[in-house]
Formats: C-alpha cells, structure tokens, sequence
C-alpha cells in the first residue's frame, strides 16, 4: 500500500488492531451512523479481525502527524456481470468532523481509486444514506453518479 | 448449502464452470444490463474463477428440472460499522425472463437471506439501477427500505 506522505501531510495505511478505538470514535462521529455504531466492544474487534483475515478486504486509515484523521473499507468484489469486472466497494467512509472541507476526503477517495485500479477493478461502488446530501454532493463532485438505488434490510441472527 | 428442492421444485446450489454460459445469458438477458455485460467471453472466466477462490462470494443459482433459471451474488463483508456486523452484499440478481412474476424471484430472495444468516449477517444490502422501477418494488415489497443512494463510477485500468 502507498505510504508515501502527499501534499495534505497524510499517509495512507492499512488499520493495526490499536487503531480500533480510535476507527469506532470516527465512524460514530456522525449523525447518521452514532445511534446504529454502538460503543467500542466486542463485536468491533472481531469484525476488525474478520477483516484481518480476509483477502479481498482492507481498512485503510489516512494519519497525520501520527493522528489517524480518517478511515474507509474496501472490499474487492469479483463478479460476472458488468463484462466480468472486479468492483471496488467502498463502506464507513468517514473524516475527522474538525478537518472536513479541507481536501482530506478527496485524497482519501483517489486512493481507494489507486487500490481499485492496482487490484483490476473496473468499477468503483458505494451507497450514501439518502439523508446525507452534503456526501451527494461529494461523490458528485468525484465523477460518481447517482444511477443506482440503495436497498438494507436488517438480518434476524439465523441458527448459524 | 440447502438443496433440498421447495414449493417451486426450485434446488439451490454454488455454480459451477459449466454453468457459466447460462448466467452470462441470464444477466445478459435484461434491457438495462445486456450492454454492459457483455458476450461471454475470457473476462467472465476470470471473473467466476475469482468468486470460486474468494471465501467470502459465492454465485448461486436455483435450477429446476435440471435447468438453470436464476442467478445471484453474494458477498458477505465483514465491518466495523453497524455495530460489528457483516453485511450480506447481494449482486447480479436476475431470473429467467419468461418465468418472471411466477415467486422464483421471491424465493431466491429467501435464499440470500437463509444463506446470509448462516454466515451471521445482521444485514442485507443490495442496490438497483434507478430505471427498474419494478425491481423496487419487488424489493420493498420483501421489507427492504430504499434509504440509499447507489453510486457508481468507472475506473481507468491502472498499472496493475
């Protein structure tokens, strides 16, 4: 992975499990998402090491001056449609509340792009909560465009 | 896998390489899919050899009377949000044309969910080109809840 410190002062990096607390306070540093993250617990570290453990994922954190300010996961998802193109998929993307509008997201979004472009993808993918207009206007803003219609639907915990 | 053969005389099962021109087909087989998937050819291969590699994706098909007649992708992605959870990331949906309307679709759906929670989703995802307006909702009717916006951007073929 690119470590190489660019011109926002930021180095790119996979997370290390001593980087979870700090992952969970920025992927609950939200309105959207604070109700439905939870507090560090259990559950976070054994997704982080689910993570670990697979080869088509990665959560990747942007630092600066040895402060993590920013996080995203990609996962590299292989498949026979769109003429058998590998998807770069994109979740939790989220930058530090005191440092948004300053160029962060941005960087962090063209490198989840370099990752998608040095593992094959030919399609980078991502939903944004209908409610966060301020990230439509982003995605936008990076080339993305809004074709597509987002649908969840919570899971019962099955007998597995 | 359950294959035990339901209502619709429907058995479900992980596809296997000799299947491949009959998905390619089925995808292809849809007004807003058929240009973009392609004729089959060497990147599909590539792309189903990915999936079988991959320990979180599987392509699964329903097949009656020894004939193939749906398709899906599943992805199950570990994560850090939602509490922990991995989602159940679903693709590449599609049933036989001339047997649409007839509950495979719906079964299919029930499929995802059952094999979801095997691997402990607490979440089902999917996202839906915004001209499918009968797909959504499909996908309503079966408790999903459109509260994404899907976004989605070409990438350049990068060094890798």
């Amino acid at each position: 992975m690119d470590t190489t410190v660019g011109p926002l002062g930021l180095t790119f990096r996979e997370a290390r499990r001593e980087d979870l607390p700090r992952i969970v306070e920025l992927i609950r540093d939200d309105a959207v998402a604070a109700a439905r993250t939870g507090e560090l617990a259990e559950a976070h570290s054994r997704g982080f090491e689910a993570i670990e453990a697979s080869p088509n994922d990665e959560l990747v954190v942007a630092e600066r001056d040895g402060v993590v300010v920013a996080v995203m996961q990609l996962t590299y998802i292989p498949g026979i449609s769109r003429n058998g193109a590998t998807r770069l998929h994109i979740e939790a993307v989220r930058v530090a509340a005191e440092l948004r509008g300053g160029g962060i997201g941005r960087r962090l979004m063209e490198h989840a792009e370099e990752r998608g472009q040095a593992r094959g993808c030919g399609l980078a993918q991502l939903t944004s909560d209908a409610a966060r207009a301020d990230a439509h206007r982003f995605y936008e803003g990076l080339g993305y465009a809004a074709s597509h219609v987002g649908f969840k639907k919570p899971l019962a915990h099955g007998p597995g």
